[in-house]
């Protein structure tokens, strides 16, 4: 079985956010399949995806400084300047965090840990709407 | 053909840990494709999975070195600190080196290239036992 | 659907290529899935794969700059030092951005946003040719 589908992700402030509930709602496809994969595709490259915890809003902004920190804004190394200062700093990060997730589907549902959850990582500082494609295989 | 197997790995210290008998060794299905993908899943948010150098072991002494480094214990920026000082660095080093691994299967072997294994990383000075996930599909 | 095929990448200098064209033209198999994906793979652990800004040589430049200062070449810390100063930074890069691609595909072509391009990351100063391993799986 396949199916893909398109999923619009409203523009969302400079930072890191849960998405996982929108991302499992878009595709009741799921519940259909006993093991499968979903993958979840990014199509920006000044934002990104990644797992990590999903409870603690304290986390998902020590996100936000630490790359803040590493990978900092209008840095003096870099020659690609003229989309902004955070135009080039927010291109290293999507790559550092990358633009896709593969995850495990098992008995109609994500694999995930009990403790994880999908993050929207919007590195710019005017997030725009952001196109995710989402991508389910498996065996019914 | 689709494969899903749970893999527990027994608690490991603080650092890389090669695991790429264990995984291949978790999977005698592996042999029964010619062409396929092998994904490997980790269920947990302060340890990760990567794909580096199989002989040396002084790589994998580096790659601590370097991580701690570049995201230090208990640094100041955090504001997520209740849960010890290598709690928050354990989250931001598991998402830089990601939660999955999708490898290519060919002729009933993972087509990993000669100096290539799987890495466990373990973030936390006391790992607990880790729970992999690991979803095998393609063709016979 | 499956199908799989080595990709021999010619030697690359140190730095971030896009390698887009030359993937797609190594897969006329892509022109007939209606959803699938693309599963890149490469098999070395001094260089590696990401997927960003498909049209400024200076993103890629700073890309190169970036990953020199977070990763310097010869760094005190390092243990692993008798295959050049390059060569244990190559390795820390090469797990930062990963191994592999996998990448939507729909209605025969990579379902890439505008501004994406595939870029080989080489990460010595005397890269080789390089093998890919491409994977395409999916619905004709």
């Amino acid at each position: 079985m396949w199916h893909q589908t398109e999923l619009i992700l409203r523009p969302h402030p400079r930072g890191f956010h849960l998405i996982t509930r929108e991302v499992v709602a878009a595709l009741p496809e799921l519940a259909s399949l006993r093991i499968g994969l979903l993958h979840v595709f990014i199509q920006h490259t000044s934002a990104s995806l990644t797992v990590n915890e999903n409870a603690a809003p304290d986390v998902r902004r020590d996100f936000e400084r630490h790359f803040n920190h590493s990978v900092p804004d209008g840095w003096a190394g870099f020659e690609h300047t003229q989309e902004g200062d955070d135009d080039m700093a927010a291109h290293i990060k999507a790559s550092l965090l990358g633009p896709s997730l593969s995850l495990p589907v098992r008995d109609g549902r994500l694999a995930l840990g009990r403790w994880q959850g999908l993050y929207l990582c919007e590195h710019r500082d005017r997030g725009e709407a952001r196109s995710l494609l989402l991508t389910l295989t498996g065996e019914p």
